[in-house]
């Protein structure tokens, strides 16, 4: 039907991007270590309880390695790369349901080929990431397989 | 990795199914109208405050005509087809958004060649469903329109 747009139908467009869902930057400049990634906001409303964003990563991009107590279910929409998940790297293509449970440090990254888009939802009342200590950063990357992963290896 | 799996990643299969993503009934038969209509639960922790499921309709298939009082926040993934919302008729194709406000009737209808697959998040706290009475049911019939997406047209 041609009637005019409510609200209630937010149609898709290419490059996964939504009419009426702008474009953010991830977080603020300086705040914290990423690279190329953006954030939409796909739904927020208070009733829902939770909270469905959209993150892409340009090819080589990442987010930043962070933990919370709030948890994180991700699903992956576009693309290939490696999620770090405490002492674990995984590769994630699309479709895949990643857990991400409370304080376990995280981070993902796209391969250097394409991008990586992931659907993320959490809880709309969360604490703030934490980012590691120099010694902490230490700990992880005396597993030589997290140290590739977090040196982009 | 070539590591178990602590359920913390579980891998997208073929056929829009998932590792430990057991598949269900849409609902109780004979409990309400429906047609060829699945559902996999993807992430259900009390912690998030709402509940990711995935519904897939079989070709020519449909969910129940129904309302309630809390919200859908809808994702297509899959497929092509209709949506009821309200007194609306809208088409709906991959990665379209589709809010579906308090107590407004809604119904998903798969296209007669391809199956329609879409994302549904919930509070994980709601009430019931409604079903329309006969009177309910005719008076969405008066628009032509609905009319002949009630009817599968």
């Amino acid at each position: 039907m041609d009637i005019e747009n409510d609200g209630t139908l937010r149609a898709s467009r290419d490059h996964f991007r939504w009419e009426s869902v702008d474009l953010h930057p991830y977080k603020e400049d300086g705040s914290a270590p990423f690279k190329a990634i953006t954030r939409q906001v796909l739904f927020a409303e208070p009733e829902l309880g939770c909270e469905l964003r959209y993150f892409e990563m340009a090819a080589g991009g990442y987010s930043t390695l962070e933990r919370h107590e709030h948890m994180h279910a991700v699903m992956i929409l576009r693309g290939h790369g490696q999620c770090l998940l405490g002492a674990e790297v995984r590769a994630v293509k699309p479709r895949d349901l990643v857990t991400i449970p409370a304080w376990t440090w995280h981070q993902f990254r796209a391969t250097d080929d394409a991008p990586l888009g992931f659907l993320c939802m959490v809880n709309r009342e969360r604490d703030k990431p934490q980012l590691p200590t120099e010694e902490e950063r230490a700990a992880l990357a005396d597993n030589p397989v997290v140290a590739a992963f977090l040196s982009g290896g």
